[in-house]
Formats: structure tokens, C-alpha cells, sequence
């Protein structure tokens, strides 16, 4: 799954670097690379590809170009979400983040680029299955732009009265709920009883997230933390206290496998969402720190 | 033609401020507004429509939505431009740059949404024919990003040895061999045999382009001028002076002319590039100060 998913993002940001007439400016195309990898966990392209399997994955082509325009949108808006107008974070995934590296202007070009060649590599896989392929553009559209992507979600840090369920659902929740539902699309499968499921995952990470920024240090994360104190923020961990999110969070992913739709791989499924569980428990604190 | 395009651009600029379920941030849906209308000369689906036109519009919806999203990423390119990392201009349109009415981060955010939901924009008006759709994602995305688009043109101008003849065609033509294969391609032609009359125009508008950033002041253009000295960037007049540069923009628009392709609505194409020269006229220097 892992080599899998690795192949068809590298495959995308070549397609990036260079087409059959030109290349890319030499910094942008090592600002893309360096911006996409190494990735983190990949965990919306997993949900995506494994929810195809167990759909049947009868197009692995487009369930590879979903997991990687998908993964591309993430990356992209990390790299603007470091920028200095938002968290300006100098580290992400412990390496300089990419204004850091490279330059404000390539930073934004950097995102501006996956998110324009997302579509792209949806593009150039759905030509043979173009009715999947626009179902795909408007799964991920809804997920990345406004008013219930993640540009939404973000754009509501600028509001003073803040819709903290929209906010949510738009900033982390979005994502995975374009990760459930392309990957039911790519294999031909309705989306639309697929996005509990993401929903849920999605609830599950923001709060993982949370306790992490609450109670990890920069060097076990990789990135700054404490940000959400810092940018005043909401926090599940600053509106139900360490034992209550975590109570939160177990209830989430509880909810997850039992919101999975009835399908052949629905055992694998469930199993890649305790899988998911089990790696947000390494950045849980230990049961004695828990009480 | 005016009012269909600003009417099309209206219900795009529409849907990303609000859906069945959910609003946009406020802020976000205003600087949206703000940085769409009121718009320039919509030169560009002013261009795609009439391409479209020419080849019968037999799916006017789906032009619509082209040109919407086409002057949607156009408007994208000139918020990130306008930023601070880039030309940091103060003006544009004659009124402030979106980073100067509201802040460089809804600005990034501003951009970024337009993307994406000109994507969006495009994917819903194809649901009904979603091979021609898929096309005109392709020559958007092909537009917009790397290595051929304007991202990669924009990226050009970081990079100390640049490729001059990509850059053009990245940074300007792109979005001009969008605006007639995108035409052609909505209406259910060949987008191919269009590539060059787009390549011709955006040539020809890059040149005038120049001669006003050389020539006029700011008041005049309503934005900043001198602009490519300042920013060392090619440019047409520092090529070829100010009276190389007129002859080689009107070689260019009867390059246009006679490279339109041949097609029932030919004579009236030929009038909208008459007419796209007669627009570029008023830029030019008087005959006097031709000399």
C-alpha cells in the first residue's frame, strides 16, 4: 500500500517537473519535491486506496491519480498554512518548512502548483472514464475550495464570530471525507454513503491533533507547537481537558468502524481504521500522565 | 456577450460563497467579490466565448462555466502576483490589492479558493457531459500549473537563467491557448487546432502589455507601472524599443487574423480580433511620440 501510494505521487509530481515540451523552472520543481516529500503518515491517500479495495478497485489508475491529487491538496496547504501571514512556521515534518528553504514567492507557487496539478493528474487518468473522472473534480473541489473546504475552513481564523462546527468540518474534517468518498467514486461506487465514515475519521484526527499540540514537544512532532494556544485557536483539549478529549477521541473512532457501509472489504476496513487508531495512540500521553 | 460572462462569473463567484448547506466565512466571501469585480476587459472569455460561438455554443452552459473559471484563475494569478513576496502592489484595478483591503492572508486564501473552485465551477456544468468536461479540466489545469502554465511562468522570474520563450508562453500566452481551446472544446470541437490563434493573441497582448508598463503612468493603467524594470523582468520595449516593439505587435495581431481557423463563425472572430487591437490601440503612445 505504502509503495503504492509513494509511486503514484512521484508519478504526479513528475508529471509536474516536465511534459513532453518543457520542463519546469529547476527551484519550483525542487520546491514542489521537497514540499511533498518524504510525506507524513499519507493517511488520506491510505483511506482513499483502501476504501477502493474494498470497493472493488476495478480502476487502479484512477483510485492512484485520486490518492495522489488528494495528497497534493494536503500538501499544498500545509505550505500555505506555514507561510508567515498564517502560522509562520519555520519547521514542518523536522525539516525547514518550505518558505524557510526555499522563498516566500516559491512557497506560494509551491501550493498554488499542487493544488492546479491535483486536478491535472485527475485530468489525464479519468480521459478513458470521464464520468468518474468529473464525479472525482467535484469531490475534491468541495473538499479544497468554498464554502465547506478547507479554504473555508482556514479563512474562518480571520473571523471574530466563528461557526466552530463549520470551522471543523471545513479545516480538518473535508479531506477526509473527499478521502472516503473518491475512493468509493474511483471504483464506481456511489460516494455519497461513504462520507460518515470520513467524517468520523476526520472528527477522530482534529482531536488527536489537538491533544498533540496541547502535550508533545516541538522535536517529538516535528512542527511548533502549543500554536492553537497561541493563535487562540478552538482546541478540543482547551474545551474538555486532557481525559475528556480523550474520551472524545476513543468515542470517535468507535463510531468510525461502526459507520463503515456494508461492502466486501468491509473487515480490512475495519481493520485500517484500528490501524489509524493505533497511530494516534503514540502521541496520546501515558496512562499515568492520562489520570 | 458582456452580460452572459459577468452573469456566469456572478453564479460562480455564487457557489463558492454559499451551498445548500453552509455559508462562506464573511470575509472570505467579501474579498472574493472584491477581487473579481468589478473586472477588467474579460478579455479571456470574452475570448473563450467567442471561440465557442464560432464553433455553434451547442452546450452554452458549459461555455458559461469555461469562462467563468478561466477569468476565475485569471483573477487568482493577479491576487498572488499582487502580494507582497511578489510585486508587492498597492494598487490594481485602480482600487487596493486585495492583501491591501483586507490582509495578505485572505489574499493567499482569496487565491487559492479561486482555483480551486474554478475547478469546481467547471466540474458541476460537465455532469451532464463529462468527457467534454474533462477536456476543459485538462486545458485548464494545463493553463494554470507547471510545468506549461502560469504557475511555471510565474516561478520563471526566480530562477537567474531563464528560459525567455517559456516564460512568455507560460506566463501569458497559457492562459490565451486556454481561452480558445477551451472555447472550441466546450462547444465539442477540437481544442488543437485552436492552440495557435491563442498563442498569437497572448503574444500580441504581452507586447502591449509591455509598452503600457513602459509607457503610461499609473493613473492611466490603474496599477503600478515601470514595474518590469524595477523587477528585472523581460520586456518587450527593452528588446526591441518602442517602435520595434509596435511593429511587433502588429505583426502578431495579423498573425492572429490569419491563423483563425476555419470555422462557420469566421468572420466574426476575425472582427473580435480587429476588435482585441482596437482595445490594445489606446495604450499605444500617440503617433508623434512613435517616432
Amino acid at each position: 500500500m505504502k509503495t503504492r501510494i509513494e509511486k503514484s505521487i512521484e508519478s504526479a509530481l513528475g508529471s509536474a517537473r516536465r511534459s513532453s515540451r518543457s520542463s519546469a523552472p529547476p527551484k519550483l520543481a525542487a520546491a514542489l519535491d521537497y514540499a511533498v516529500k518524504p510525506g507524513g503518515a499519507r493517511i488520506r491517500p491510505t483511506i482513499l486506496t483502501s476504501v477502493a479495495l474494498a470497493c472493488g478497485d476495478d480502476r487502479p489508475d484512477l483510485t492512484n491519480a485520486a490518492a495522489a491529487s488528494l495528497e497534493m491538496i494536503h500538501c499544498a496547504s500545509l505550505v500555505h498554512d506555514d507561510m508567515p501571514c498564517f502560522d509562520d512556521a519555520d519547521i514542518r515534518r523536522g525539516k525547514p518548512s518550505v518558505h524557510k528553504a526555499f522563498s516566500e514567492s516559491l512557497a506560494l507557487l509551491v501550493g498554488d502548483t499542487l493544488i492546479v496539478n491535483a486536478f491535472d493528474v485527475l485530468g489525464e487518468a479519468a480521459e478513458k472514464s470521464p464520468a468518474r473522472g468529473i464525479k472525482l473534480v467535484r469531490l475534491l473541489s468541495a473538499a479544497a475550495g468554498s464554502p465547506e473546504g478547507i479554504c473555508a475552513g482556514q479563512a474562518w481564523e480571520s473571523e471574530i464570530k466563528v461557526d466552530l462546527g463549520a470551522y471543523h468540518r471545513a479545516k480538518t474534517g473535508a479531506l477526509f471525507v473527499a478521502a472516503t468518498c473518491m475512493g468509493a467514486a474511483a471504483a464506481g461506487h456511489d460516494p455519497a454513503p461513504w462520507a460518515d465514515l470520513g467524517s468520523r475519521i476526520g472528527q477522530a484526527f482534529q482531536i488527536a491533533d489537538d491533544l498533540a499540540d496541547a502535550l508533545k514537544t516541538e522535536e517529538e512532532l516535528g512542527k511548533p507547537v502549543g500554536q492553537d494556544v497561541i493563535h487562540n485557536r478552538p482546541n478540543a483539549v482547551s474545551e474538555r481537558g486532557v481525559a475528556g478529549a480523550i474520551a472524545y477521541l476513543e468515542d470517535a473512532l468507535s463510531g468510525a468502524i461502526s459507520s463503515i457501509p456494508s461492502c466486501p472489504g468491509e473487515a480490512a476496513l475495519c481493520e485500517l481504521v484500528r490501524h489509524t487508531a493505533e497511530k494516534l495512540t503514540p502521541i496520546l500521553p501515558t496512562p499515568a500522565a492520562r489520570v
